[in-house]
């Protein structure tokens, strides 16, 4: 046995007693006589003390021997501590060492195992084992690992049955861009990696598994923006014999007791917005509603003056800014040259002073007068003492831009609190989107959200305008979870994929199994599905999801650490009937 | 919403209530002015009655066109049954129906959804939609589900961390086959799936974790034989500042727990076999325990007589089939003929009957007298009517063909009860093997595995000798689970790789990120990993894993069901920079 107890347990009920411990040098202070060594494993800090009186002198001599990251383990007594740490849980005791082992030694490690550490992110990646010492990290594994056993407690108390699904499965041109492996068994055939278990739990409920859930990995090759890793984690979830709100209830349920059991936090009752409402509002369809700060549409109140550039724009919009009167003229401009940065891509910005005294002061005083101007305060909401900004051009592009804008606002204005939680239901997502590149529609969320039975005559005449049965659950502004009520018959989800451009013959081959599945009594079902990832983040008030996860992926998609991927042998090609054609 | 109740959950104490019942036709049985309909969904059955006297009659109408496999809904009053079943939770209510609703029609099942369905194999697979919802599938699924829970439960009490580890990774050329996928970002470079998550549950010690486990799918491309898939689970496990009696300990816990809670039978302290006895004693390294009839060797009391075959056999070896003295002249041929099938490969087979008055019969009585074959008797530990059956040859090949002989009549016997459960640890496997076709040693265990303190002064002289401390969980003939303690610092491990035929250059590109972490404080560690697949089917009280798994794949690495491995197109094998040789 390594070990009586570990480095976070001991406490003064202890003093007298003789144990063994053992873990990680953190640090030691050499005073001659005496030697303090800080002894660390994930459970905590233990303070060892080595005394010229009453340690053995070979094992004084070896402490003095002791480097930082040492593996050792130290037999010895409890003993009261004469200055006590507060602010460890072990600070009131130590341990009088009589016997010492080093079972490892370690070089000098290459940053700081300290929370603050000085080494920056490649070398944290490159030595990863040694970043996940650090209690950051440390702790944010522990965090995600709790999060997960939490929604499995949960789900698994409303009886849903975790079923795994395969991950070597067919390629579908729909979606994101498959990994594929090449099947050595059956010539010139490949597997995909999936990028989510969508078809399975379909045909799960089809099965009559009534309720499924997974904490599963997908998969996506596409080109890695910052922080998104090529294999992702999904709570992934389904139910039969179901509609929209039992599923926003149970899933509300599962937030509500994430909230509660990782973050103490009670959360009322979600609110819901419809997606044209979020849009409107907050030009944005996962809408941070920490703050206020909505958007108020100005076009009646703004246009037909003499302001052309108004005008002519299909949408004049703005925020109200709290307090936002007292910037100074330098800070306006500066806040100008950010929405005209190329990533906001605005033109301009009109803003308006809402002075204490009840009078405005704009930039295009020129064209508005007090009266106007009142009422663009009483459309944005604005008080005596916001600063309005404004925007405008083509609707969908203006939105986007004054919604990035009352992020960063909101954010410079310490309004994002990441202890503060504020979940929130987007629904009624439109079914479609067009898309220019391939000149034709896209499903929004998927080929198997079902169409709002309301909206089902519009597929032919107006198919953007058709709603579907979708919905995401929204976080402080980030989505994190999306789903919908499924397509459960045959007809709608041909119809379906051939609105999709899919031939009937391509929606055989790709879907066929599917609905085949239909015609042998498919219950009405839907589901969601989490990103653990993002969720973890959040929760756990972080921005990055990157140090949630215990090896990630830079944005090449290349783990540092081990060098994958990388080249496989000749005679591995040869058996893969593969050519490399570089 | 769809339903107030499911249909396993109706009493005597709900008589009168209105219910919302949804779910599959099971079957209905028309008596022309009755009809009773059994609505079943995953929780149960509930029988429901359309009367032409209290049921609309335009009910009735539908009632009599609904299908086996129908999804329906129904209202009506739940009333006291006349003719009570027992054999149901709901077997003393029905419900009379006021409204239905056909929620889906179904074409007819290509075999029947009961528990004895007509459906083979091939057909079952093909549409496993339906196959999952019989009861036995259904319910190995949720028994499954509960070994999962229960398993993570238990090591989350113990402290232990769930970290998900990566998927994709880097191949490595020790072990099976790796499944390859090629990375598009990094041309001309490939992931490998991982056959396990050793190196970076190692890593995961080396930072600190202490205590680490996943339940996770692991993959090995090889040539499947039967009821093996190419995509598997494993419950993976690791530990630091543990010795072996820690890991024995902790995990013996965690079966006995589930055996528990998942079987509710109590099992004593496990036995523990060296791996030398297991071969001695069983001709096995996962002996069934389950009963006797242990090796007795029988060189000593055999040899040197004027019987050639057994003077030149390495090793003389029997056993005494309880019972086995009643057995006719025809029966023991068939033995005889069952030992030398190419399966099995033994030459022939040598017989004791062991009279019940104490006299003795054998096939080689020209050559032993009665003395002589008593001595078998007590090797073998055979007691009057019991048979005794003797094997001969080179010793490694004669105790699998005993092994084989033991196993087959312990089936016939009934000894092999699927309810009784006989664990053990089998300990001090051999550290390396030879392999003839490579001329090298191959790590029994993987290259990870330390060798016995002891015995490594005889890794350069008698590299076969040399024991390790590595571990497996034997259940009822199976092993469900096997570990190490691993090595953890550089030069034992670049020792390790060199026996294992690698050079210095191939130990550093292929492990060197493994061996740079041990030089920084790698604590002594040691793990276990138990196949989740074979584990649950032993639990499960079955001999196939397929059926615990929702979407086998079958011998040929192929989803019947949704015809994956698929050909994906020649521009997505373009953006990977690959051609197909074939």
């Amino acid at each position: 046995m390594y070990r009586t107890h570990s480095n976070g347990e001991l406490r003064l009920a202890n003093v007298g007693q003789e144990v063994t411990l053992a873990g990680w040098v953190q640090k030691s202070r050499d005073k001659g006589f005496m030697i303090w060594v800080d002894l660390r494993d994930r459970y905590g800090i233990t303070q060892l003390i080595f005394d010229e009186d009453r340690t053995p002198k070979e094992m004084v001599e070896k402490a003095k021997t002791l480097g930082r990251e040492f593996v050792i383990q130290v037999k010895g007594e409890v003993i009261e501590r004469v200055s006590k740490n507060k602010n460890i849980p072990t600070g009131e005791v130590e341990i009088l060492v009589k016997e010492l082992t080093v079972l490892n030694a370690s070089l000098i490690p290459p940053f700081t195992i300290e929370d603050e550490t000085d080494g920056g992110d490649e070398l944290r990646m490159k030595y990863r084992y040694l970043d996940i010492r650090r209690n950051p990290v440390k702790n944010n594994l522990i965090f995600r690992s709790k999060v997960a056993i939490e929604t499995r407690k949960y789900l698994s108390d409303q009886d849903f049955i975790e079923v795994e699904t395969p991950v070597l499965i067919k390629s579908t041109p729909e979606g994101a861009r498959d990994f594929v492996v090449p099947s050595r068994m059956n010539e010139g055939q490949f597997y995909a990696l999936p990028q989510s278990p969508q078809t399975f739990k379909q045909l799960l409920m089809v099965g009559g598994m009534d309720k499924y859930f997974q904490i599963v990995k997908c998969f996506r090759d596409e080109d890695l923006r910052a922080d998104r890793q090529p294999e992702f984690t999904q709570i992934d979830c389904e139910m039969a014999f179901v509609e929209q709100e039992d599923i926003l209830n149970t899933f509300e349920g599962l937030t509500r007791h994430l909230l509660k059991v990782v973050n103490g936090v009670e959360v009322a009752e979600f609110p819901r917005m419809t997606y044209d409402e979020a849009i409107k509002k907050y030009g944005n369809d996962k809408p941070d509603i920490r703050f206020g700060m909505e958007f108020g549409e100005l076009n009646e109140v703004a246009q037909h003056k003499d302001f052309g550039v108004f005008n002519n724009a299909e949408l004049v919009v703005g925020i109200a800014v709290p307090d936002g009167a007292s910037y100074t003229r330098k800070e306006i401009d500066k806040l100008i040259e950010w929405v005209k940065r190329p990533q906001v891509g605005a033109l301009g910005m009109v803003y308006v002073k809402c002075n204490e005294d009840g009078s405005f002061k704009s930039s295009v005083d020129k064209f508005y007068n007090e009266e106007d101007l009142a009422k663009w305060a009483e459309a944005t909401g604005a008080i005596p003492g916001d600063l309005i900004c404004v925007l405008s051009g083509v609707a969908d592009k203006v939105r986007a831009q004054l919604s990035a804008l009352r992020m960063e606002l909101a954010t410079r204005l310490g309004l994002r609190d990441p202890k503060v939680f504020a979940p929130l239901w987007v629904v009624d997502f439109p079914l479609l989107e067009w898309d220019e590149e391939s000149k034709r529609y896209h499903a929004m969320h998927h080929p198997f959200t079902s169409p709002k039975p309301e909206d089902m005559s519009l597929l032919d005449t107006d198919p953007g305008k058709v709603r579907a049965n979708a919905y995401d659950l929204v976080l402080n502004g980030n989505e994190i979870g999306g789903g919908s009520i499924r397509i459960h018959d045959k007809a709608t989800q041909a119809l379906m994929l051939g609105h999709l451009g899919f031939t009937p013959e391509q929606a055989k081959d790709q879907f066929g199994f599917l609905m085949n599945a239909f015609e042998y009594g498919a219950p009405p079902h839907g589901g969601i599905a989490f990103g653990l990832d993002r969720l973890v983040a959040i929760l756990g008030g972080q921005e990055t999801i990157r140090d949630f996860i215990a090896f990630p992926k830079n944005n090449s998609g290349r783990d540092v650490m081990i060098d994958a991927p990388s080249k496989i042998d000749d005679e591995q090609l040869k058996e893969l009937n593969l050519k490399l054609d570089l």
